[in-house]
């Protein structure tokens, strides 16, 4: 396969991917911004979040930041300002900020140094926790533990579960395709006897699947 | 937080997960099928694609299973067949197989021991390459090298992207929530110099994101 098919084509298979933006700054108060599709849940207790990056990558400044200061914030891409997001991703040098070169606006909380997008509902703040090489393709996981959330009281159910389709979170597909989503169902919490019930706001209802043969 | 919401809470903030079955075989040819929300594109060349295990999870006999042979299938959830690949994830004992039970159906392919899921449009047999611990939470990151793909030939476009959208792909957000996806746009490769441009089938189309301010 041609190199740019094949990075195409391989990037399709894990199915659908989060949309996130990094923001970090260097020891200089020097701002970057950098969108990635590799931020993955590791674990709610302690809350750690990863997410993957090639050295020689546009991401190098996001890396090199989180290294110097430890600190950095994931910031959920929504459907209203994705181009901008994916905008990011162009080969900006160092020493031009992505804030504002896409249009996207910092916002700043105490006490946390890296700047936050302010168009995103949810975003939270990490400090690094680790740095995993991995040798098979000299890609590496960065590890961060979640100290700080913001997010919208309302996008918050009863059972802690966040509806991030309401807050309009995009996903992606491949290198470049953006997605709405709209919910098919919460199942309930599947056991071996039990058959899988639709979890609504006001109880459950019991879906078609038969488990009992 | 309590254990519980925490779980919710915290699963949430990474945002839309992909959707997968992972089969596998032990060498007394008993099959085990399971979900998994953490698969993720680690390189296009080598072919690696990774997903994140715990060691108590009901998810321990898929990582036994793969040790044990070295080969495992990947299959892409869609909306046609979600609640039966949700409810896998019960707690079923090593000698139930999660096939019978969901009734989803086994696939198999010369010279692949594991079977693939005949319901996923989209699918793909992985050789063991490595299995790297996180010791902050315990969990693994087991990553495989792709070695057959079975995708049909109608949703793969000219540059090598494959449309999972058209071929029903589902997405998950937190602990159960199930969504279909509708595709914003695909957006061209970003440039510092040029404004991010639509992919259409046709051609491109410029967008209103002004990045020359």
């Amino acid at each position: 396969m041609e190199k740019r098919f094949r990075a195409h084509f391989i990037n399709s298979l894990s199915g659908f991917k989060s949309a996130n933006l990094i923001a970090t700054e260097n020891s200089q108060q020097q701002s970057n911004l950098a969108i990635f599709s590799s931020v993955i849940h590791l674990g709610a207790s302690p809350a750690l979040v990863g997410f993957i990056t090639r050295p020689d990558s546009v991401a190098r400044h996001t890396l090199n930041n989180i290294k110097e200061t430890k600190q950095y914030t994931i910031n959920q891409i929504s459907h209203q300002f994705y181009p901008q997001a994916h905008q990011t991703s162009a080969r900006y040098s160092a020493d031009e900020c992505e804030f504002l070169q896409t249009g996207l606006t910092k916002q700043y909380i105490e006490n946390i140094a890296p700047p936050f997008v302010a168009e995103s509902h949810l975003k939270y703040a990490l400090t690094l926790e680790d740095i995993i090489p991995l040798p098979l393709n000299g890609t590496q996981l960065v590890i961060g533990r979640i100290t700080d959330i913001i997010c919208p009281h309302e996008a918050i159910q009863p059972d802690g579960y966040i509806d991030i389709e309401q807050l309009g979170a995009a996903c992606i597909s491949g290198l470049d395709s953006y997605h709405n989503t709209s919910r098919l169902s919460r199942l309930s919490y599947a056991k071996p006897t039990l058959p899988v019930q639709e979890l609504t706001t006001t109880g459950v209802t019991v879906t078609g699947v038969n488990n009992d043969k």
